[in-house]
C-alpha cells in the first residue's frame, strides 16, 4: 500500500532533467527554490526547503513562503565550493491548523471548550523540545486551556502570536512528504566573472622571424595585467606532430621551416604531458605561470584530446585509436573532408578504462605540476558526453578551484549537454549575433530560460578559428561595439589578440570566417607596444567591470525600449541590487544615431536618476521615463552608473 | 565509471512529472511521442520507440523520424485496455554512417578502396540475422567489396538503396541508450465519449408526496434513452443517516418527515452496501441497472466516502473516526462552518489498511454484485491523494472497464493531481466560463496545454450543488447555448435534469448559486413527460454527437477567428480527419448576432467547402476564407458538417 502522506510536492524549480544533473552558482550566491505543495481538504500546511554542503552531516533549512495557486518559494545561499543538495519537505501542520480553525470559531462567537482541550493536547506535545521560558509559558496555556473558569484567558492566548511562533519553531511534521533531493554545484567566483585574453606563445618573441618562448610571454604578463585580463589562454604548448604537419594557411603539405598547428599534437618530443620545446621547458612553463600570478593573472591551458600521427600514444597504445581493415590508422574526417595531422582518439575502444584514466592523468597533472587552474577545451562536442561529466566530477572532487570552458561551436542541444555535464563556461553564438533583435532574442534565452540555471556564457568576439564577418570591414566602432557589448552584456568575456586589438582581419579568402595567414600555421611578429583607442577602452572597460558588480554576472539584465533599431538599452543589477549600470550602444558603425531610452521604472522607481558615464565621467540628471541619447561612431556606447 | 554510451535521450514527451503517472488513452488512439536524441560528433544516429501492453513481453518497435534541432518524433497505437509502457532508444547506427560518409567520399571523387574493405566488415556482421535472399545479396556485396577488380560496381552497390534498407532492418545497436518507462493507461471509449443525466430517484414516482423508488425509475429509462444519454447518474442510494439530518434548504434540523440529503450516508438500515428502504431493495436496484443496459445506458452511482453519525462503521469501526478529547466525534467542518450530519473518515488512521480494504471492499460490492462500472466521486479532493492512486490502480487492475469521474470542484493543482493518480474523466470550470474570451481561454488549456494528455474534462451545465448565476435567468436560449458549447466543446458532458431542461432556476437567495427546494433535501414530483424546445434540441445534438467522431473527443479543436465577439467558432476533428465539424455559436441570449467567421483554412484547405446544418438540414457553399453567418436567440448556433 501506498503512503500515508498527504502532502503532494512538485515542479521543484530550479531542477534539470528531473535532477540528473546539478544547477550552478558561484560562492555567495542565492538558490531560490519553487514549488507546488498541497495537499487534499482544507488543512493548513508547512513547507520548506532543506539544505546541505556535501560536507556536512546535518541538513539545514529555511521555511518557505506561499504565493499564489499553491505555488511556495525559499531562498538559501551557497556559502562553500562544491556540490549542495536540497529539497522540499511539506507536511500538514495540525497545531497551527487547530490554531487558524479555533480563531475562526471564535470570530464567530462559538463555544470552543473542546477546541481548547485539544489545543492542550498540541501544546502539551511540544514541551520537551521547548525552551525553559517556552516551556513555562505552555505549561501556563495548558493550565488555561483545560480549566473551564480561565476560559475567557484561554480563548485570548489560544490565538496569540506567541503560540503562533512556538507552532512554527517546533512543528510536528506528522506523514511529511519529501521532493526528490536535487543538487547546485557551486564554484569560485571566476566560473562567472573572468576576462579572458588568448595569445599564442610562439608569437610572443620580438625579433622577426624568431619563435617565441615561454620567457617571451613573461614579458607581454604587463600588458595584459594592465589592459584589465585576468585568465592568459595560450592554444596548446605542447610538442607539434611532424607527420602530416599542416602548412601556412591550412596547406595539405608543409614546406620547410614551416611550424605546424599547435592543435596537431605530439611528436618524437612528447605528448600531452610534455611541452613543445621551442617554446622552452615544464619548468619555464612553470615560471611563466608563476610570474602570471604575480601580476593576478591565470593560465589557462587547452586541453585538446586528439594526437598526431607521431605522437606517442599511437605507438604505445595502438588500441586508443580505430584501426581501419587495411592497417591504416583512422585520421579525423568529416567526409569528404579529410584532416589528416590529426587522429581521433577512439573512445569506443575496449581499453577505454585505461584511456580515460590516463586522459584524466593529463589534467591532473597540468594541475598538481604547474598549478593550473583553468582549461579550455577544444571540441569536447566530439568526444562523448558522459565522459566529460566523468572527467569533470574527478577533478573537480580533488581539485574544485579548476574551471572548465567548452569550446564546442555547435547545435545548441549538444552545448546545453557539455554544460550539464559539468563544463563551467561555454562558449556562444555571440560572435554572430550582430543586430539588435538578434542580440536581445539570444541574451534573453540566455538568461530567462532554464540554460540561465547550467549555462555560464563566455562572450568572445573573435577567436583563431573564427575571424566573423562584422569584424571584417576592419571598422574601429564595429570592434569598440563588439567588445562593448560583449563585456558588459557577459560576465565572461574573452579576445583572441593582438589580432582583435589592433584590428587585423583580412579573411583567408571571400566569403570565409577565417584568418588570412592564421597564427594557426605560422608564427607572428607583432609590435606588442602599440596602443591605440581599442587597447585604451579595452582597458578601460576591463576596469569598470571589476569595479561594478552588475557586471560581474550576467542573469540581472533588462533590456529596455529604446525607440531607435540602432540603439539598444539593458539594465543590469547585482544580486543584491546595490549596483545598478545601464548601457546604451549604438549598433551602427558609421553614422550618429539618436533615441529616446525608456528607463526600467518598474525597477528603479521614477525619481529623478542622477547617472555618470564611467566612460566619459560626464553626470546626468534623468527624471523623466524616455530620455534622450545620442551616439556616434567615435565612441558607440554610454555606461551609466545610476545613483539615487 | 560511467556508461560508454554516446547517445543523450532527453526531454521524451508526453511525460508526467518525471514519468510518476501514466498518460491517459482509450483503445485506438495514437500516442506521439517526441524527444531529443543526439550524441557527440557528426555520427548518424538512428532512435526508435518500443512499447508493449502489460499483457505483452516482447517490446513492438516503431522507428523514429527526425525534424530539426535533433528533435525525432514516432507514433504507436494502443490497441488494448490496461497499461503500456514505452520508451525511446537510440544508438551510433555505424553501418549507415559508414554508408552515408563513403557516399560523399564516392561523390567528391575520392578512391574508396579502404572504406569499402570496412563495408565487407559491416556486411559480414547482419549475415545471420538477413533472410536467405538478403543473404545472398549481402555475400554478393562482400565479395564486390573485397575485390578491386570489381571497384565500380562495388562504389554503384555502396551507395545503394537497397542496402540501406538492409542496414536499417538489421540495425547493430553498439552501445544504445535508452529513455527511462513511461506509462500510458488505456480505457475503453467511454472515458472519452459519454452524455451524462443525472436525476434523484426519490423524485421519480407520479404520485404527488410519494418517494419514488428504483421501480418509477425503470419507467423513465426510455425518456432517458431517447433524449440519448448513455449514463444515468443516480446521488447516492444508500440508507440515509438519521441522527441529525438536514431539513429542506439545508435547514439545521430536520423537520418530521423530511428526507435528509442522500449524502449524508448510514443509518440503523446499513451504510455503503446497503440501498435505502425507501427506494428499494438491492435486487430491485440490480433489476434496474439491468433494464438500463437493454436501453444502452450504464447506471453511474456516487461514491461518496462520508458517514452520518448513525452509519454502521461509527459504532463498529470507531477509530476510523476521529474522537476529540470531550469524547465526541469530529463532524465535518470548514471553520467556522458546521456540518453535523456528515463525519469525515479519518484516513490518518493507525488502522489505514483496514479502512482502504474496507473502502475498496465497498466499491468492488456494487461492481460485482450489480455490474456498476462508472462512479462519480464525491470530493475526492478531501481525501488523500495517494488513496485514490491506490484504489483506483487496484480496481482497474480486476476491472478495467471501471470508470470514475472525480467531483471535485477546487484549485486547478488539486483538480490535475486528481486526475494524475487516475481519474477517467473530471469535472471543470466549464460551469462558470460565459465569455468568448473566457470558454476559448479555457478550453485551450485543457486540450492544449499538458492536461491534454491526463486530464478528461467533463463539462456540466449544473448539478444539484451549482445553480450557475448565467442559468437563473431562466432564459431558454441561455440554456440552449450551454448544452450546446458543453455538447460540442467537451466530448463527456452531463446536465442534472429535469431542472435542467425544464428551466427550475430559482436560486436559494440572490446572491447564492444554490437552488431553492433542492432535491438535495427534499423530493420533488416532476411531470417528466414534458417536452419542450429544450428536450427537443438536446435530443437532436445528442444524435449528432453519436454519428459525428469529431465530437466524441475533445483534444482536437481549433478556434477560428470571428469579427463579433458574441459569436464564437470552432473547429473540430477526429483523430484520421475523415470527419469534420464546425460549431458557430451566439453567447447572445437576447439579440440576433452577425458575424463573419474565418475558416481555419491552413487545415481544410480553400476549395469550396460544402456545409450542411445537422441541426436544421439546410446547407451552404462556403467558397471563401471569411463567410457571412447570423444567429437569433431562437436557434443561436450552427452545428455544420464539412464536406469536401
Amino acid at each position: 500500500m501506498q503512503n500515508q502522506t498527504r502532502i503532494i510536492i512538485e515542479n521543484v524549480l530550479p531542477q534539470l532533467d528531473g535532477g540528473a544533473f546539478a544547477i550552478k552558482r558561484i560562492v555567495g550566491q542565492t538558490v531560490r527554490v519553487t514549488a507546488a505543495v498541497f495537499s487534499d481538504g482544507h488543512d493548513v500546511i508547512e513547507a520548506c526547503v532543506k539544505y546541505k554542503h556535501e560536507s556536512e552531516k546535518k541538513w539545514k533549512e529555511v521555511r518557505m513562503t506561499s504565493t499564489v495557486n499553491d505555488e511556495w518559494f525559499a531562498e538559501f545561499k551557497v556559502e562553500k565550493q562544491g556540490n549542495y543538495s536540497y529539497f522540499v519537505e511539506g507536511w500538514v501542520d495540525y497545531a497551527l491548523n487547530w490554531q487558524h480553525g479555533t480563531e475562526r470559531k471564535i470570530h464567530d462567537n462559538q463555544y470552543v471548550k473542546s477546541e481548547l482541550l485539544e489545543g492542550a493536547e498540541y501544546v502539551k506535545t511540544i514541551l520537551d523540545e521547548a525552551t525553559q521560558e517556552e516551556r513555562e509559558y505552555l505549561k501556563h496555556l495548558e493550565f488555561l486551556f483545560q480549566n473551564e473558569s480561565e476560559y475567557e484567558n484561554a480563548i485570548s492566548e489560544a490565538t496569540s502570536n506567541k503560540l503562533t511562533t512556538i507552532f512554527k519553531k517546533y512543528p510536528t511534521r506528522f506523514l511529511a512528504n519529501q521532493s526528490q533531493e536535487l543538487k547546485v554545484y557551486v564554484d569560485r567566483k571566476k566560473a562567472l566573472f573572468s576576462t579572458w585574453y588568448e595569445f599564442f606563445p610562439r608569437s610572443a618573441s620580438e625579433e622577426d622571424g624568431k619563435h617565441g618562448t615561454f620567457k617571451d610571454c613573461e614579458r607581454l604578463l604587463p600588458r595584459v595585467a594592465q589592459m584589465g585580463f585576468d585568465t592568459l589562454y595560450f592554444p596548446p604548448i605542447h610538442p607539434i606532430g611532424e607527420v602530416n604537419r599542416k602548412g601556412k594557411n591550412n596547406a595539405t603539405h608543409a614546406e620547410y621551416g614551416d611550424v605546424g598547428s599547435p592543435w596537431g599534437i605530439g611528436s618524437v618530443h612528447g605528448g600531452h604531458k610534455s611541452t613543445h620545446p621551442e617554446l622552452g621547458t615544464i619548468e619555464d612553463f612553470k615560471q611563466l605561470v608563476k610570474k602570471a600570478q604575480d601580476w593576478g593573472i591565470e593560465v589557462a591551458m587547452d586541453y585538446a584530446l586528439q594526437a598526431a600521427p607521431d605522437h606517442p600514444y599511437v605507438k604505445d597504445f595502438p588500441q586508443w585509436f580505430k584501426w581501419r581493415p587495411d592497417g591504416t590508422v583512422q585520421y579525423a574526417e568529416n567526409p569528404p573532408k579529410k584532416y589528416q595531422d590529426i587522429q581521433p582518439i577512439y573512445f569506443e575502444s575496449g581499453d577505454w578504462k585505461n584511456l580515460w584514466k590516463e586522459l584524466l592523468d593529463v589534467a591532473l597533472f597540468w594541475i598538481e605540476e604547474c598549478n593550473i587552474k583553468v582549461f579550455r577545451v577544444d571540441n569536447p562536442h566530439t568526444k562523448p558526453f558522459y565522459f566529460w561529466g566523468w572527467l569533470i566530477a574527478k577533478i573537480k572532487k580533488k581539485h574544485p578551484d579548476v574551471l572548465f570552458l567548452a569550446e564546442a561551436f555547435t547545435r545548441p542541444k549538444i552545448m546545453n549537454e557539455l554544460a550539464k555535464q559539468g563544463f563551467s563556461q561555454s562558449y556562444t553564438y555571440f560572435t554572430w549575433r550582430n543586430s539588435k533583435a538578434e542580440l536581445t532574442e539570444y541574451v534573453t534565452e540566455l538568461t530567462q530560460s532554464e540554460q540561465k540555471e547550467f549555462y555560464r556564457p563566455n562572450f568572445w568576439p573573435n577567436t583563431p578559428d573564427i575571424n566573423p564577418f562584422a569584424l571584417q570591414s576592419g571598422n574601429e566602432s564595429t570592434h569598440l561595439q563588439k567588445y562593448f557589448l560583449a563585456a558588459t552584456l557577459s560576465s565572461n568575456i574573452g579576445i583572441y589578440g593582438p589580432v582583435f586589438e589592433y584590428m587585423v582581419c583580412a579573411p583567408l579568402a571571400p566569403g570565409k570566417e577565417e584568418y588570412l595567414n592564421s597564427e594557426k600555421y605560422e608564427v607572428h611578429k607583432w609590435d606588442w607596444n602599440i596602443q591605440n583607442k581599442l587597447t585604451r577602452l579595452i582597458t578601460k572597460i576591463n576596469g569598470i567591470r571589476k569595479e561594478q558588480a552588475s557586471l560581474q554576472q550576467t542573469n540581472n539584465i533588462i533590456f529596455c525600449h529604446t525607440d531607435n533599431e540602432q540603439i539598444m538599452a539593458y539594465y543590469k543589477f547585482d544580486d543584491d541590487r546595490q549596483n545598478k549600470t545601464l548601457m546604451v550602444v549604438s549598433l551602427d558603425a558609421h553614422h550618429t544615431q539618436q533615441a529616446t531610452v525608456r528607463l526600467p521604472i518598474e525597477e528603479i522607481g521614477i525619481n529623478p536618476v542622477h547617472i555618470v558615464d564611467l566612460i566619459t565621467g560626464n553626470s546626468y540628471l534623468w527624471d523623466k521615463e524616455w530620455n534622450f541619447v545620442e551616439l556616434s561612431p567615435d565612441l558607440p556606447f554610454h555606461l551609466f552608473k545610476i545613483q539615487q
